[in-house]
């Protein structure tokens, strides 16, 4: 499925992280010596991003601090953040062009009260916003949400297949042109250009209509990072960007193929949807200097945080009946929480035949993205090759510090991105889906 | 329980809503022509507050459509709104004094969600969120939900007396001091100083602790509005601000004494509570200009649509049964809805002896707020009287037309406030709070 690049600009997303994306990058002085809770902070990472022309800024979210030891959480900056919507309409009357995602779980939240929140920042914003779609991975977040435990996977992905179409029938409630604003005849809109919903479903009834006229983009955007078959499913019927993670090129093309090929049966075309893995870039001026950068964040890092991470990920919580210098068992089982993830951990582990603690080290950085450490033409080089290779059409980049890995990847390697056509120069489009080059939505099944 | 008001300065809020509180406002000259949803009109609206010195700009909410003949929804500008808690944060960057209440209902909601996103809402705008809780009064928006129709009104209020206390309760999750960041150690909070919520009541379990540092304020402002026995009693226990409706001067001080009176039953001192009456002023250079100015408005309100706000806020829908030239049966029962606007209503029907078509009209402008036309001097002297008279502590303006009705206000009537030493100059303190003149939170119990 590769195919020529040549007029395509890689898609690109700034994904904002606390103070970086490494567990340990708020003890670096590459990072911002604030908390997570400084808009001014914000504010500037995003116009950094917008100056730098990248699509559009992400931000994950869970309902819950998601790390049941306490005191393992206190020794990162996970534990706190804002809630993802008001920051980024925060956000949209400080930038111009950048796309504004943000995560929402389809558990633990409402699907009318969806819709209008990305309908109002579709509003703020002119056109800028996109829902990242989660089902959430664990209990911690279900127990905030008057729930002793989460549904089991094939569960949260039949609710959330029915609350993405719930949400995107509430969005075509007003017609493009339902507002007349006729003062003389004193009607406001037209009430044949309004229409109730009357959704009625397994797990939601919604009669609507939306109390939100129709937004700039129509549909915001709909991004999802499911990698299990159900993920994959609900992506290749409802999503238009996708966020993943991929280890190795012969995976990112692997999951590429399968994704976009599924496509066809839910009578979509593979451009109506856009696959950007993550990558969690560390550049230097020379190789060793990048390494030098990475050293430093991961012996800032303790091995019983990034064991911690490690169980979280896994979705087993503690780790501790395995040996530290040991491989995990191979048939380590899945739990109902992020099977995508476990198994591209266990791959990992096995690929590279990596000991226990060897793999939480691993992953301290990216959380099983995939890392890439060396010069900027040496990122550019591997960036390219999976551009034009057929595993992305562009990636969301998880700078391992903020603001510093974010200004090292704008200032060293987008340059040379630029000098080999792959990315933009201006925004091409007012929208966030004219700027990814996604059809006007309503067209979308 | 009048008082010596020399040092204190009148409250006053900013009610904004669509394009004025008229029913026919979006009709009128003094209006944006513009639908509900441009950005740039709320930013001018909330500069103009705040070059005023309001404390707060305040926004009402529904999770839907609630008006049930879409025909009528038709002929007013109350079918499309923003969402507002984005709407709030997309404000807080553009201004650095005023207040951002926003309405959120309880009926609809997650307690956890709520606590996070005004605790985002305070860190973003630097301690300036406020959350007006309201139950919600329509089956309408419970079709939203899943549910056929809302909760009885009991049922609602004590969903709420429990929603609040988990919302407060995860709101001191962090202590003021919890964030350390000490780089050195590792040690990113202080895990002694996150507190988990384990709350387990009659309608929510919630564990916690929030993932939100403590905000500026600690507890952001907790706003109500009911005013039925149920209502004053959550108010009397939670509320800081109580935004009401009273149609004169006893009325005000009735309800003035019985809320503040019944703070002791719950510990409380009258001073940890602020009410501010809804008042919808019409000014005029001379009393000619503001009746003609109001008449206008009263002119472009089609007689069904007046009647159907009446129905919507009586609670019992349509009125066909009801001859249009006599007045309401005395007796007419409430329903499950507003049980305080509907005892106004029939308040005002009964001593105005209005005709049923006259009371649709008479509360067309205010929907049963009190409503003044006249003067600068003339608005100014009945707002003296019952700020002075211990009806009030200050006053939520509600403008006809927006921005003319502000406009006027803040040109006309403001100054003569200040002359009269009633309206602050200038901001006293940093947080709402702080400009309420209201305690530091945590000291609430």
């Amino acid at each position: 499925m590769a195919k020529d690049r040549s007029r395509t600009p890689m898609k690109l997303g700034a994904f904002l992280y606390a103070t970086g994306h490494h567990l340990a990058a708020w003890r670096h002085q590459d990072s911002a010596e604030r908390s997570g809770f400084e808009i001014d902070d914000y504010v500037r990472f995003a116009r950094l991003a917008e100056d730098a022309k990248f699509d559009l800024l992400f931000l994950e979210d869970g309902a819950g601090i998601r790390e049941p030891d306490l005191g393992i959480a206190a020794q990162t900056s996970r534990g706190a953040h804002f809630e993802p919507l008001s920051l980024l309409a925060a956000l949209a009357t400080q930038t111009r062009h950048i796309g504004l995602v943000g995560t929402v779980s389809t558990s633990y939240s409402q699907p009318y009260q969806v819709a209008r929140t990305f309908a109002s920042l579709d509003h703020i914003s002119g056109g800028r916003s996109g829902w990242n779609l989660v089902t959430s991975t664990t209990d911690m977040e279900a127990r905030n949400f008057s729930r002793d435990r989460q549904d089991a996977h094939g569960d949260r992905y039949a609710r959330a297949e029915e609350f993405v179409d719930v949400v995107r029938g509430l969005w075509d409630s007003y017609e493009a042109d339902a507002l007349v604003l006729d003062r003389a005849s004193g009607r406001y809109f037209d009430p044949a250009k309004l229409h109730a919903l009357d959704h009625k479903g397994r797990f939601y009834s919604v009669r609507g209509p939306l109390n939100a006229a129709r937004s700039p983009q129509g549909r915001p955007v709909v991004v999802q990072a499911g990698s299990s078959q159900a993920g994959i499913d609900l992506a290749a019927r409802t999503a238009e960007v996708v966020f993943t993670a991929a280890q190795t090129l012969a995976d990112g093309q692997d999951f590429y193929r399968r994704l976009k090929g599924r496509m066809a049966h839910f009578g979509r075309s593979p451009d109506e949807l856009a696959i950007m893995p993550g990558v969690f870039p560390v550049v230097g001026r020379t190789r060793g200097e990048a390494e030098d950068k990475f050293a430093e964040l991961q012996a800032l890092t303790p091995d019983a945080v990034a064991l911690a991470l490690l169980g979280q990920h896994l979705g087993t919580g503690g780790l501790d009946a395995f040996p530290l210098d040991e491989p995990l068992p191979a048939d380590l089982p899945a739990t109902e929480a992020n099977k995508g993830r476990h198994a591209l951990l266990m791959k990992l582990s096995r690929e590279e035949n990596l000991s226990l603690i060897d793999l939480a080290r691993r992953i301290s950085g990216a959380r099983g993205h995939w890392q890439v450490i060396g010069t900027a033409g040496e990122i550019a080089d591997v960036l390219q090759e999976r551009f034009e290779g057929g595993a992305a059409d562009g990636f969301n980049i998880m700078p391992a510090t903020l603001p510093g890995g974010l200004e090292d990847f704008v200032g060293l390697v987008l340059p040379e991105l630029r000098r080999r056509g792959l990315a933009r120069n201006e925004y091409s489009g007012r929208t966030l889906r004219d700027n990814l080059g996604l059809l006007p939505s309503g067209a979308t099944p």
